[in-house]
């Protein structure tokens, strides 16, 4: 799956960075406001003109749960993954009626249920705001650098936005630095769930065939936008066209992939594979050891923990994914060969100087602070909640303008609605998250360090978390609601232990992000706007930033590749689960095929591959053909993806998607919604 | 903890190498026909002579199990550490009665109890035999090399040991392939519980201080060789002289460290750090955090985990201390100077040529089948029963010459004793640790490789699991005692499906044995001699060779060490025990310190550090002063002795030792034992 990965405790980096050259065929994450044209153009003998890349824009979702998607009719209908919806199903499942296991099929208005916490967002402006955000820290450095140019985000973030209701503004940072940009989304803050099939038939294969192709996943489900209790108009909709993609068509992908690296420095990338990796990877598989045996205890465990293990499961691969790309020496020979040529092509730029020496510099004081840092952030979700809300109430008491970033008035809709919105919580579950997690601080900060006793006091991780779990009432969202709506005084006055945990770590946390900020993000701020400077001077100006979270297009085309000699497919059919399936989980067949196997017509498309270049974060975004008629919804990159992370290779690297025929099929005759199929339109 | 990691399906390299130069202080694990007198003479104005090294040889013990011990009294006394024993004491363990937790304390001969599978060996002769062996396999190469190498061995452990009741013949590969040497021992397969504190006085600290110091651990356990039903005289043993270590002093530590990899290569460096320990990390925590949880489902699952979680830890730790080291640039710099100075002295040399490039071809092979070898070797004891008796079967139809290493005449009696020896087996740790294994190699393997298919058929990793533990009869001794007796004919008559399942996977296991012996093993015979001949022609013969658990003695003295500016004391007392308890796990004060603290003297001194050279295998080592009395019992190196597998570093690395004041203290007031206080024969 191609989610962002859940947060583990796993304190990311600042990414640095813009493209590395020269290009590879089909490589990039392109912006909107820069797409290459001429590029596209002598590749495939054909480009889509503004008129194209305008409409696909409209059409075009962010679900700030970390996915993307795609309105595909004039009401609202959104189009994405079933694993994008599978934390709402979970949520909307009971021991009674297990939505995420059984499948959603809605097919009538009143059926459809609204999905906690979610939004659905589509950009509607983006402004270049570059010249506004370096001038309010011109001639700074450190602390004061971070906190004029947060400041001055935070302002024009408000000023861009003043309805809040319907409106989000977001300044991003592209290039590491070289860009600022003012994103304006408007956003529909109630979606509700309508049709989504069985588990089984999304994640077949389970986490064996994630990130593997050929693949037999219907990794698809359908959301829709409400306002005021009815669904929105969306009249600037993809058309839903449910036929076989052809070998070799064009093929484009838009979505918003979350995060990649492609140009970090060699301190940057040693430090990824010499330090945080080797921990993310040993923590989170132990992780992922207690989650499966936890969940054997019951049926109750096995389905309140299959969304949470499927997201563990997940990142692990991702991270053992880029473990190995960074281990393997020829893939990381490119990446060095990309840092000696812009070396040597900035050679005597005096504007430019040695932005490499000073990102290595603030890695070296990163690594002095890392670990404190990582472990000083327990997980869980209560704990989550009880950390929200006391930073919300210190940030709220201040002006806008020296709040933390995430606190600020452009950001605390979205925070409240996750905070506020109803979902289930799982006190085993996250007692095992939060032992898990104080146990792993404690084992990599040592037992006599200074945040290890902060953190535990004289109690073991294990009985720590159940007293904090077992005494907190977080988990009601009246007691988060009056918490919230209480500030600071109700905050400091209650006596939530989990609340008064949150406020214990709190100080500790800002000072290490104060150093964090002074010491890493402010030099690495300056040195990546140098280093983009180098790239632009060097390779010109038709480059695209490494990803953030915002929307981008990737070109490319339907095509498999070849493995060890042996040429595999570009797609899978429906009947081709029937052969792979051997009885026994996760190779079961899904219930509904079963039943229907008589009535499935097993020539159709199932799943197909591009050579699109996505990351996580791309998980649902539309496949679109060159008429802007959406074929697919991509939900995966293959085992050579993982790499992608760092660096693309068209050869081998490929976007996983589920076809609409299938997708249609399905809505037909394995999960029927008639309504659907008419609202679709397509027969 | 330094005992041997227990196997989890990790095939291990074989070693090369001999010593790095220059020599730091006190390195080295010095074989006793070559110990540096004249260096040690230098260092400390003092060396043990010949009859010194002859009396300690006498009364070094290795036992079995992966550890290391000495007779400390003329009655086959043994002393060696608690975690050496847990393992006996977990088999003796039942839920009315569990030693492990509340100790076991023997005190009169017939309350000792047998440890299953457990042999005690002492070293009573040493012979080259280097030139019969390298003869055999002259002008040979590939699988010819390693089938008449280990036919020669063969027969010479075959010749060296008539008497297989009493005595025990190995053939040591010293120096990778440099030297041979036949080592005699004189066995003691009837080895005895006498003492073990209560598992907590030996474990405080737990995980989060294993490889810590300062430490607080009674970390000592005794035993007792029997024969004919007697305790065996042993009038060669060391003086027990329970005093504390003095600031300084010169230290030995006399035991088998199990192994070490100190002169790789380049190239085995790198297929280390980048594909065997990222593997190794990743599945081994899964299987930690599978247990962890598993154990907290009853007491009893408590009780019958913690051994094994114990190893998994300790093992865990030493891995993860390795990839640090591997990660680490400048301790992986000295590593290559080393090699670059080696390869230096050695050019033009026409008798070495190159055999780092033959190595490297090697490794390069090793690549293309390591996983297959690594992945199709499920774990779980009920497994290791059934395919030890399935390959004993197979092998011992052959005349002796042309068994596989491990089953000739010389190997099948310790082979015996361990298969029928009564010991309980707990299927739900049995099935998990399959369980777990099976769905590793399906993840490594990915689910359509031939091998994965082989293991798997169309079961998932779980329920293949549930029904070969939940099917098969080996639990019972006596099951396997007509398996073992019954031979090829009974095994392939057998409706076993553990025994089954066991033939159905020997034939791929070793038709990979044969190609990884024919295209690595075979060719890293053949250079290890000659990079143990460029060695010698470079640094002259006074080097040691890497450890192969057998008889090494180092040198050192008892010292601190620096830590990041702060001094690290030499030693702890036993009232430190009663400041660091909180009361929570694994820092829950002993209950028999707690009852006894008016009676304990606190100023006893309890752990202590030295800066001998010790790896895993050292546990249990007798720590001897320069009068040849035992004052310590090894049990552990401090962190930084975790990248000693790769190179020493005398200002860092620190063998942890539990004193004999302590023990005697525990055996005088804590843990009473007034015989074996007598025994003794201190006071």
């Amino acid at each position: 799956m191609v989610r962002i990965p859940p947060a583990l405790g796993f304190a990311s980096l600042v990414a640095l960075a813009a493209t590395a050259t020269p290009l590879r065929a089909d490589e990039g994450m392109w912006t909107f406001d820069n797409f290459p044209t001429a590029k596209v153009r002598a590749a495939y003998g054909w480009a889509p003109d503004k008129a194209w890349l305008d409409r696909v824009q409209a059409a075009s979702v962010r679900l700030t749960g970390g996915c993307s998607a795609s309105f595909v009719s004039g009401q609202g209908l959104i189009l994405t993954n079933q694993h994008c919806v599978a934390s709402c199903l979970a949520d909307l499942s009971t021991a009674d009626n297990d939505v995420l296991e059984k499948g959603f099929i809605g097919d009538r208005r009143e059926a459809e249920r609204k999905c906690p916490g979610q939004q659905a967002e589509v950009v509607t402006s983006i402004v270049d705001v570059t010249g506004e955000v370096k001038a309010a820290f011109a001639g700074l450095s450190g602390e004061g650098l971070t906190k004029a140019r947060d400041a001055r985000i935070a302002e024009l973030e408000k000023a861009g936005c003043t309805d809040t209701a319907t409106t989000r503004c977001q300044v991003v940072t592209l290039f590491g630095g070289g860009q600022y940009k003012l994103y304006t989304y408007r956003k529909y803050s109630d979606v509700r769930m309508v049709w989504a099939p069985e588990a089984r038939a999304s994640t077949f294969g389970g986490d064996p065939d994630n990130f593997n192709f050929p693949r037999y996943a219907m990794d698809a489900g359908f959301l829709r936008a409400y306002e005021n209790g009815k669904p929105v108009a969306t009249p600037r909709h993809l058309k839903w066209d449910p036929r076989a993609p052809k070998e070799g068509e064009i093929a484009f992908v838009v979505g918003n992939p979350g995060s990649t690296s492609r140009l970090w420095t060699d301190s940057q990338i040693a430090f990824e594979r010499e330090v945080a990796l080797p921990i993310t990877v040993a923590t989170t598989s132990e992780l992922r050891g207690r989650l499966i045996r936890a969940m054997d205890e019951s049926p109750e465990k096995t389905r309140e923990g299959i969304d949470t293990l499927n997201g563990i499961e997940n990142s692990l691969k991702v991270y053992i994914g880029r473990t190995r790309a960074l281990n393997d020496p020829a893939f990381t020979k490119t990446l060095a060969d990309a840092q000696a040529d812009l070396k040597a092509r900035s050679a005597g730029n005096a504007a430019i100087g040695d932005p490499w020496s000073d990102v290595a510099r603030a890695v070296d004081f990163n690594r002095t602070i890392y670990l404190a840092r990582r472990f000083t952030q327990p997980s869980g979700d209560l704990y989550g909640y009880a950390a929200s809300l006391v930073l919300a109430a210190i940030e709220r008491e201040k002006p806008n303008g020296e709040r933390l970033p995430g606190y600020t008035d452009s950001s605390l809709p979205l925070l409240e609605k996750r905070i506020l919105d109803e979902r289930p919580i799982y006190p085993w579950l996250d007692e095992l998250l939060m032992g898990w997690s104080l146990s792993k601080s404690r084992e990599y900060l040592g037992v006599d360090d200074p945040d290890s006793q902060l953190l535990l006091g004289k109690e073991s991780p294990e009985a720590l978390a159940e007293r904090l779990v077992g005494g907190t009432r977080l988990a009601d969202p009246a007691v988060r609601k009056q918490l919230w709506e209480g500030g600071l005084a109700a905050i400091r006055a209650s006596r939530d232990p989990m609340i008064q945990y949150a406020l214990k770590l709190e100080p500790r946390q800002r000072a290490l992000k104060q150093a964090f900020d002074a010491r890493y993000a402010a030099p690495l701020a300056l040195a990546g706007a140098r280093l983009a400077d180098a790239r632009f001077a060097a390779y010109g100006d038709s480059l695209y930033p490494d990803a953030t979270f915002t929307l981008r297009i990737s070109y490319g085309k339907v095509q498999g590749w070849e493995e060890r000699g042996r040429q595999v497919p570009f797609q899978t059919t429906l009947g081709g689960t029937f052969e792979r399936a051997t009885g026994a989980e996760p190779f079961d067949l899904p219930s509904a095929f079963a039943a229907n196997e008589a009535r499935i017509d097993k020539t159709v498309t199932y799943d197909f591959v591009t050579t699109n270049d996505i990351i996580g974060g791309n998980s649902g975004s539309p496949v679109i053909d060159r008429n802007g008629a959406v074929i697919g919804a991509a939900f995966d990159g293959n085992i050579h993806s993982l790499g992608g992370n760092y660096g693309y290779d068209g050869t081998l690297n490929r976007t996983v998607a589920v076809s609409t025929a299938a997708v249609q099929e399905a809505l037909e005759t394995i999960y029927p919604a008639p309504a659907l199929v008419k609202e679709l339109g397509a027969k």
